[in-house]
């Protein structure tokens, strides 16, 4: 296939693969930014309504990001882990947050354009196309990270700002 | 164009813009099921940490979602609206967020393929690509909505399964 048409083609996608890695590690920087405003204890131990603390809605989100652009890029599964060794330390889970973030971009130069579209059965269990399960990482990152805010305004604590990234 | 060509270009697009609409309308129907999900007063009224109540959070996405695609559309900007009659009635709210998915499916079948790559300032003054500021669309709901959860557990209630769309 030629430039031309190759340059025909990017323009009418709605994302391209480089853009939406770009929208996601955007938000991962804003999730990083969200850990580091919590207080120790807090990001551990604070809870509302019975939900889990912050430390383990991140702990889902890590064993999902990396592990998941690995399993696209690879093909390879595994079962979902969410738990992480921390000792109740926020310098370890963002050390573990760091290390995905380099995971993520890693993989996901291996993924190829045309997998987008294709059906996956990610971590062995959730059927869906490979663009709809990468949405899910995403949105469920927000979810969560959107929690997390109403956590730290509960502490009397100012989130950092949602628009940027 | 011929047809072969076409579905070779689909195939290789992370995602489409139906596969797109049908991704924020399915995150629209969860959203409008959180809605549901608060007694009436507290809609309005609950709050934590000093933050709005889940009622104006809806009201500023009301705002954004429906104007915001009519914009893309269109071409004619108007400034943001946030404020809505709802004479604290959960109904009125729910009946303007069927008439803003209803708006948006209008639109949207009106914008370009190639409109998303393009650079847009999304009510006079938020600059971005047609795809970012659509994207700030839907990640600002999972954002709010991801608070609403949290209201509605600190009220004793089960929000709606996140998956589910």
């Amino acid at each position: 296939m030629d430039t031309t048409l190759n340059k025909s083609m990017k323009s009418h996608e709605v994302i391209t693969p480089t853009d939406l890695i770009n929208h996601w590690q955007g938000h991962r920087g804003l999730t990083r930014r969200t850990i580091e405003a919590f207080p120790e204890e807090a990001f551990f131990k604070h809870t509302i309504g019975g939900m889990r603390p912050f430390s383990e809605m991140i702990m889902e989100l890590l064993g999902i990001a990396g592990p998941g652009i690995k399993e696209i890029a690879t093909g390879k599964s595994a079962p979902l882990n969410e738990h992480f060794e921390h000792g109740n330390k926020k310098a370890k889970i963002l050390e573990l947050w760091d290390e995905a973030t380099k995971e993520i971009d890693t993989y996901w130069a291996q993924i190829k354009p045309e997998q987008f579209q294709q059906n996956i059965k990610i971590f062995g269990q959730y059927e869906g196309t490979v663009y709809s399960s990468i949405f899910y990482f995403i949105d469920n990152e927000i979810h969560h990270r959107g929690q997390g805010y109403v956590y730290l305004r509960s502490l009397g604590i100012e989130p950092p700002a949602f628009y940027e990234r």
